[in-house]
C-alpha cells in the first residue's frame, strides 16, 4: 500500500509517493497554477495519477492523500479560509480534492501543522508530549504539539505563532498589525534587514554575493557572515537575537520538549543552531531548565 | 459538606469557606508569615480550623482544601518550584499541607491556574473550550483552558504568559529577560510608568492624588485619567496599548473564546474594558473574527 503527500506552495506543488514505512520513494513537482481551487485540485490529481501509473500502482493500492497548504483551515478541515500566497479564500478545497480522488481518503492541513505532525510520527517530535515547530520562510508559520497531539487553536483559527508580538509598535506585518514575529523573523524580513545593511555598507561583500546570485535572499547575509564580512555578521547577529527572543516567547507559553526550526532558513543548520543555542539562555524565562 | 479555598499572597493569606453549591459563605485573612513552608502550612491550618470551629463544622464535613500560590508548581502538583514573593523555592508544600489536614484531600495550584479553573467551573469560562485569563498584579500571571481543561505547559513549568515577549530588548523584567509582557503590563510596571509621567508633569493632578493616598499605585493614573488629567490620560493610553498588544499575542496563539482580565487592575472594570475593546482590532491577527 502507498500514500501520497502533497505540499502546495505559492510557486510549486511538491508531491511525494510514500511507502508503508513512510519512506518517500519518489518526489516530483509541478508549478503552482493560479487557477483557483478546482483547477489546482485537477492539475494536482493529474500529476499524482501520472506518478502512480509510472510506478504501476493502482488506486486500490493508494491508502491516503495528504495535502498541506500555507494558510488557515477551518476547524472541520474542509475549507481553506485564507492562503494569501495561493489566492485561496474560503475555498472548499477538501471537497474539490475528494472529487479528484473519489476512492481515497483525503486529508487537508496547514503546512506547519502537517510538518509538526510528520515530525511527531517520524521525526524530531517522536515521543514528545509538548513540541513547537517554527517555519521560517516567506512568512513564519507554527505547528504545536500538546499532550502528544496537534493543537490547532480555539475558535476558528490555528495557532498563529508568527503573529505573536515581538516588538510592540514595530515593523508593519503582512497581517496589518505592527511588531509580529513574522515581521522580524521571516526570510522576507531577513531580506529587508540585509538590503538595509547593504545600503549602509557599500563595501560589504554582500554586494558581490548578491550580484553573483542575481538577487538578495535569505542566504546573502548568512553566507557572507561565514566569510567574515562585518556588515553581514551584524545582520545575522541581529536576526538571531530576534529569533532567540521569539523562541523565548514560545518557551514561556508552551515550555516544549523540543523547538524545531523549519522552512528555507533551516538550511543554515548548525551555523544557525549554534548561534541560537548560545543566545537562548539570555532570552528564555527560567533558562536553567533548558535541557 | 464544605470546602476551603486558600489564596496565598506575599502580604496576606485569604481563606474562604465554601458550601456545596460553591458559594463563599465566609471569608477571612491572616498576614502572610515569612517563616517557610512548614510554618505557613501550620498558621494557615490554625486559621482554617478556627474558621471551621466557629461555624461548628467538623473535619468529616470538610471535603477538600484547595490552596493556590503565586508561583510555579511541579507537574506532580506536590512542590512549589519558585514563588519569589513567598520566598518558596523547591518547597514540598503539598506534603506540608497534608500533614496539617490528614483527613482531607488537599489540592495545590498556581494562583492564575486556580482562577482559570474557578472561572471554568463557576464563572466566565463556563462552557468554553479555549480560554485565557491574565492576572495583572505585582506580576502578570496566566491561566489557560484548552479543550475545556487546564493547560499547564510542557516539561517542568506552567504557561508563563507574563513572560512572552512584548518589546524585544526593552524594559528589564523580574525574570532577568528584557521586554516581557510583565515588564509593561503588571501593576508594578504601571506604577513605574505613572511615576515617570509624574516627574515629567509637575502640574499633573496625579501628585495631589498620590499625596492624599500616601503612595503611587495602580489607581493613580486611572483615577486621575477619569478626572481628565492630561498626563494621566497619556499613561493610561500607553498602558492600554501595551495590554491590547499583549492580548493580541494571546489571541494569535490560542484564539480563545474568552480573554479574562484578573488581578488588582481588573477593579477598573468597564473603564479598562472599553479602552481595551476599542484598541483590540488594531492589535489582533484576523481581528474580523473577534466576536
Amino acid at each position: 500500500m502507498y500514500q501520497i503527500g502533497v505540499d502546495i506552495g505559492g510557486t510549486s506543488i511538491k508531491i511525494g509517493l510514500v511507502d508503508e514505512e513512510l519512506n518517500i520513494i519518489r518526489r516530483t513537482a509541478i508549478p503552482f497554477p493560479h487557477i483557483g481551487g478546482e483547477g489546482v485540485a485537477a492539475e494536482l490529481a493529474a500529476a499524482v495519477h501520472g506518478l502512480l501509473a509510472e510506478h504501476g500502482i493502482t488506486e486500490q493500492e493508494l491508502l491516503h492523500v495528504g495535502v498541506v497548504v500555507p494558510g488557515s483551515i477551518d476547524p472541520t478541515g474542509e475549507i481553506v479560509l485564507d492562503a494569501h500566497n495561493l489566492g485561496f479564500h474560503d475555498v472548499p478545497f477538501k471537497k474539490q480534492l475528494e472529487a479528484q480522488f473519489p476512492n481515497n481518503k483525503v486529508y487537508l492541513a496547514n503546512d506547519a501543522d502537517g510538518a509538526a505532525l510528520a515530525e511527531l510520527g517520524r521525526g524530531a517530535f517522536q515521543g514528545c508530549k509538548t513540541a513547537v515547530l517554527l517555519t521560517l520562510g516567506t512568512g513564519v508559520g507554527g505547528g504545536v504539539i500538546l499532550g502528544g497531539k496537534m493543537f490547532s487553536g480555539g475558535c476558528r483559527r490555528g495557532a498563529e505563532l508568527g503573529h505573536m508580538q515581538l516588538v510592540a509598535g514595530g515593523e508593519l506585518c503582512t497581517c496589518g498589525v505592527r511588531g509580529c514575529i513574522e515581521a522580524y523573523c521571516s526570510v522576507t524580513a531577513l531580506v529587508k534587514q540585509t538590503t538595509a545593511a547593504m545600503k549602509a555598507a557599500p563595501d560589504s561583500a554582500m554586494h558581490a554575493y548578491a550580484q553573483a546570485a542575481g538577487l538578495v535572499d535569505g542566504r546573502t547575509a548568512f553566507e557572507c557572515s561565514k566569510q567574515g564580512d562585518k556588515a553581514a555578521i551584524q545582520v545575522v547577529e541581529n536576526y538571531c537575537r530576534y529569533l532567540a527572543n521569539a523562541i523565548g516567547s514560545l518557551v514561556a507559553v508552551f515550555r516544549p520538549d523540543v523547538v524545531l526550526i523549519g522552512g528555507g532558513l533551516s538550511n543554515q543548520r548548525e551555523y544557525l543552531m549554534d548561534k541560537l543555542n548560545a543566545l537562548l539562555p539570555k532570552f528564555v524565562f527560567a533558562s536553567d531548565l533548558i535541557g
